[in-house]
Order: structure tokens, then sequence, then C-alpha cells
């Protein structure tokens, strides 16, 4: 199921929900019955004594087929549960909530997709900057961009600003904290941030590059504010920020309402019950991210290849309104997988290298420029590559 | 491991945290290896330059030890990784972040167990009321306190109003919006918790009791603030909110340091892969919770009795300076368990009972009340019954 596709008994009022359950074929009708009810008015549909609601408001098992070719394959099971696009409030912590708050406890249970009605669609805030204003930050055509992370955790912030120079005279596009940094008393937010900006900056001078520079976000509402201010008292051109670590209505809300810049989601505490093309792909994007980090297959993360690219085709691919995130493959990738990657993913893609740069040593800049040369000159072969 | 427990190798600078690994025993190793980096510098760790950073800020492995009894026991490790206390900054989702921000994404690691050091826990914001603050709330002595559920979500406030007066007239120690109950446009906030408030009012008045109300919080912080108003504004005792699905930053920070009322936290969206002993009863109580509600085993969760006592345990036991926090068991318990429950968690529990009343009908009254009743009984036998 993709977001475009119409399915049957799904109602325009409803959210087409689809998990993959573990149960005994002999009791998987009772088991789909009960997630619904779960997933919903959490009580016997017989105790509700108002029928306009008992109608409208329990979720409904609409679907439930085998899945083939599971190893238990015969006690898993693909079930459609609907739910009712009121019970939402066009909130997406709600929304997260009604997906699969009570039953992410449950083991036997795993939400695999979700169909988002237009009024549901409607009322999240979806990317406000999108691949292009992405592109527009770091004064990019048409091309896929470079990223690299600032690490480790621990540095000061003139060894930051002292790497992050580096990265910018190498001419990467993005230069982000690793997700890993966050207000510890060596570096914290209004003494590194500022340090790091300056470097970036006296680097694009030198260079006539548009490095940016995207810092990493901790804390709850209050410091956060702080940090956005901050943020753009420095002139930073972009932010990271970790939906689950911070909540996401946070992010729908504060960040993506008030930050006036790009947003790079990264998926620390993302877990791995919810499909990462859902979670990582449509809803980070429907929340205000203009770009998602993800693991790519073959790194330090188990995700397949079919995996990662039906992530990139959920930050891009039709949704409402909304503008495409740009995906953003990462977790242990290196400057030889570059092409295969692009090949992979197209131009709209960033990718984002980090470890195998440090671990160059004395050949950091060369590897960093090196790495952003060749994504560079992707750009120019775009008609060429990939999707 | 408990927090009491002093564990070899692990300074009071450390954080020991403890992961279950799915491995080939003969890659336990080099697993265990990666993951202390995975979760502290995300680099190889010989490409750290700075060697006072390179000796103090990646992970440690402390310890590797087959698991018995494991359905895979040939494959599967209980794994000590000590992190530097210093990375976490004393945030709450930083915490998390570092306990298993990036090996959520890692089908083979699950987060068993975390010993927070002085230092941390000083840092942390703790219950500001405890169990006795909610006793005091609801004008209970050292005896168990009775919780039900206002539900199912898609009521109007006349409707909920109404409901919750039964409760109230019934006895019934607190009153919580069902965690499904949030911004929806049938029954908003401002318009719900108002009436709901007013009916438990009148209901206290009319029996003397002190019945009191915890209405759900939802959204981002604007949103959050807002709610708080009007439930202080309207006189309601204490809250309900999901840290997982708001935010635990927003948890500690926003409901923490400003609800001025004991706070319930629900588990929705806790997953599966981190220990509930851990995250809902030590890490809940350590952001601030005062009570925290869990599945109970033979309900329609699957957690066992020893998981459900983990939990209890963890929400009461010394914890830096915090006050103990109350365990909630949940999920499906009727009211023929009550003497079963009290007589495993003992007093300084409450007992959460929803749809087992609601599905009595007619009976709804009676067996509320027979409910508060065998609660409140149960004090008076306290020194005879459980731990």
């Amino acid at each position: 199921m993709n977001q475009a596709e119409t399915a049957a008994g799904a109602p325009a009022d409803r959210i087409l929900v689809r998990y993959r359950i573990e149960a005994d074929p002999a009791r998987i009708e009772a088991r789909a019955a009960a997630l619904a009810l779960e997933q919903s008015v959490e009580m016997p549909a017989g105790a509700i004594t108002d029928p306009a609601l008992r109608a409208a408001v329990p979720g409904r098992v609409e679907r439930i087929a085998p899945l083939p070719g599971e190893p238990d394959q015969a006690s898993a099971f693909e079930v459609d549960i609907s739910l009712a696009t009121a019970t939402v409030g066009g909130e997406p912590g709600q929304l997260l909530n009604m997906l699969f708050g009570n039953c992410s406890l449950q083991a036997d249970v795993r939400l695999l997709d979700a169909r988002l009605p237009a009024a549901l669609l409607a009322a999240l805030p979806g990317p406000a900057f999108g691949i292009a204003g992405l592109r527009a930050a770091c004064g990019a055509g048409e091309r896929p961009l470079s990223c690299t992370a600032l690490k480790p955790q621990g540095m000061t912030p003139a060894a930051l600003a002292e790497l992050a120079g580096r990265f910018a005279r190498a001419g990467i596009d993005i230069i982000k904290d690793d997700h890993g940094i966050a207000q510890q008393a060596v570096a914290p937010f209004e003494a590194r941030v500022p340090a790091v900006q300056r470097a970036i900056d006296a680097a694009n001078r030198a260079t006539g590059g548009r490095t940016i520079y995207a810092p990493n976000l901790s804390g709850g509402p209050g410091r956060l504010a702080g940090q956005l201010r901050i943020a753009r008292a420095s002139g930073v051109g972009a932010l990271l920020a970790c939906p689950m670590v911070l909540g996401v209505p946070v992010f729908a809300e504060l960040l993506r309402g008030e930050a006036g810049m790009p947003l790079i989601a990264h998926p620390a505490l993302a877990g791995t019950a919810i499909a990462p093309a859902l979670l990582l792909g449509r809803l980070f994007r429907a929340f205000g991210a203009d770009a998602s980090i993800f693991p790519n297959h073959g790194g330090r993360f188990g995700y397949s290849r079919a995996t990662c690219e039906a992530i990139a085709t959920a930050a891009r691919e039709p949704l409402g309104a909304m503008p495409p995130a740009m995906p953003v493959p990462a977790g242990g990738m290196r400057v030889d997988r570059v092409d295969e990657m692009l090949a992979l993913f197209g131009p709209d893609t960033m990718l984002l290298i980090g470890g195998n740069l440090l671990e160059a040593g004395d050949e950091l800049d060369a590897r960093a420029g090196a790495f952003a040369a060749r994504v560079r000159e992707a750009g120019k072969e775009a008609g060429r590559i990939g999707s």
C-alpha cells in the first residue's frame, strides 16, 4: 500500500492502517478485532451505549491476509484496520498514538503502513522548505547534496570549529552536529554553535562556497526556544533534530513552526516495530522534516536495500500538498560508495558520510574534498543516473 | 542489576548499561565493542585524535555473559557497557538517546537495565509529589488508590461529565481520561475539562468524598501550556500524559516543572525493546512521574508477573533523593482481581480498572462502588497484605 493507493472499504474519513500480526490462524480474526478496539475505544464495542459513536469511532478490521514468504508464514498476517480520522484531531502525537500507542507494547504487532486521508494531511504541517528549499539554502542547483558530521561528542567548541572549517573548505554542502552532541558541559550549544558557524563563514569567504551548518537541538521547549534564538543569531542555515527523542508534537509545532530554516530529522529512538518507510519517510515528512536521515543498507545497520528504497519513495512521492523531503542515506557509508548510492537514490538525495572521512587521518581534507567534488559533479550527470 | 547494585568496573562518572544482544558466540566481542562505539562517539576509536577524549568518552564493554535459559541461548548475551555520564549533560532526552538512540534501530539489541550515577540522578527532576503527594491529593491515608478511565473517545463533554459524576459518586479516588482522548473536535480540552471537573465537584459535595480528575494532555508545547492553564483554572487534581508521545524532555521540563500537581504517566508508544522496569519504572519516575501505568499480567498485554513486579520495585526502590512513584497495574483488569492484585503489589499501589466497569451496563454504579470500597477497605488490612 502506498500513499496514493485507494483501498477498498476505507472511506475518506478513515485512516487505513496496515499491521503485521503474529497469531495462530484459528485466532487471527479475534486478534485483529481486539487490536482494532485497542487502538481506538479501548473497551468492548458492546459496552458502548451511544449507537452513533459505536458505528463511527471504533477501529474496524477491513482485511486479513496471510503473509507469504515469512519464516513463520503459517502464523503471520497482514491486517488492515481503519481508524476514524476524527480521533486524531489533527495532532501529530495523537496520530502516532492512534497508529501504535498501546499496541507498541504488544510483541506480536508491527506497524507496516498507513494511508493518511487528505483531510488529515491538510492538518499536518509538512516540510516548510523541502528538497528545493534545502538546495537553495546551500546554493546548489538540481544536484545531490553532500553532508558530514562533527564528531565525536566530547570535543571542545574550538576543536569542533576547526574541524568544521576543514570540511567547509573541502566544499561539503551541509555540516551537521553528530546527534550525540547535546548540551554537554564541554561544548554547550551557546558556545559551540557561534564558534562553528564563524569557522564555516570564514571558510566560505575564502572559497566562495555556500556550506551551511546544522547544529543538533536538544532538551525541553524552554531550552529549545533558546537554542533557536542562538541558531538564528549565529546565522546557521539548517537544524538537526531527533523527533522521537524530542517528541513529534515538539518537532511539528515548535521546530516546524518557529525555526524558519530547513529541518533535518535524525532517526534516533525510532525503533524497529514501525516500518521505516512509514515513520522516517512519510510521517517525519508530514511532521515537517525537510530531510530525513536513515541507515542505508550495507552499513552498520540491518535495513535492506528494498527498505531504503521505500524510505526514499515515501519521502518524495505525492503527499497531499506537501513538498518532497530529501532522503539522507547514512550509517557507516564510505566515499567509495558514492556512485553506487547515487545510482540507487538519484539526484534528489543528500549523502551523509561521517566516520569514513575522520578515519582518513592525514588524508581527511583530501577525502572530504573528493567526496564533495564527486557529489557536485554527479549533478552534471543527473540526467544519466538513477531514478 | 538493580539501581543500588555496585557493578565492578563502573566508576561513579559512568552509567552502567545492560543490553541483550543476539550474536554468534564467535562474534559477540566485536558486536559488543561496536555497540559501545555506536552509543557514544559513533566512529572508530582509533580515529579519535585527542588522547584524553579517547580515554574518557567512548563507551566501554565491561562484561559479556551468555544468557542462560533463552530459547536461542547459544546466541543471546547480556552485555554491560559503561557510558560517560558527562555525555548526557543532565538531559532526560539525551539520556534516552545515549542509552538507546541509534541501537533502537538494530533488531539484535534490547535495552535491559541502566544504573544511573548519583550525579546524574541529582540533575534529573524526579517526582514532585510521589506516592505521599498523590494520596494527599485525593485525601487518602496509607492505603491503595482506585482509578478508572473516562472512555470511549468520541464522547461529548456532557456525556463524559455524566460518567465522571457516576464514578465520583461511587467513591473512586482518581478518574482519568482515556489516553486516547485528545484534542478531538467532539470534546476539546477547553470544553471537556471544566465540564468533567464540575461534575466531580458536585459529586464530592454530595458525598463528602475527595475524588480527583486527571485529564489527558496532548499536543506541542504551546498547546500544552494552554491545557495547563485550563487544568489549573478548572481545579483538576492531577494530570495524565504519555511521555513517549509528548517527548520525555517536554514531560520532564514543561510538565514536571510547571504543572504544580501530580503527573500520571501512560506507557503509550513505549515499545518492547526497552525493559519495562527500566523505562516505565525507573526512568519515567526520574523524569518526574508521580505514578506510572503499566499493563499488568493476565490482561490484554503480554507482560509476565515477574516483569510487573520489577516495574513496581523500580518505581518505589531508593533512587537518589527522589520520592517513590506509585505503580499502576492496568490493561484489562477486572474488579474480581482486586484482592489478588493488592496481595501482589501491596498498599503503595493504584489499581486502574476501566472497561470492566463500563461493561457492567446497568450495574455500572454498583460495580464501581464495589471496586472503590474494596480498595479503600484494603487500606485497613494493609499490615496484612502483600509486599
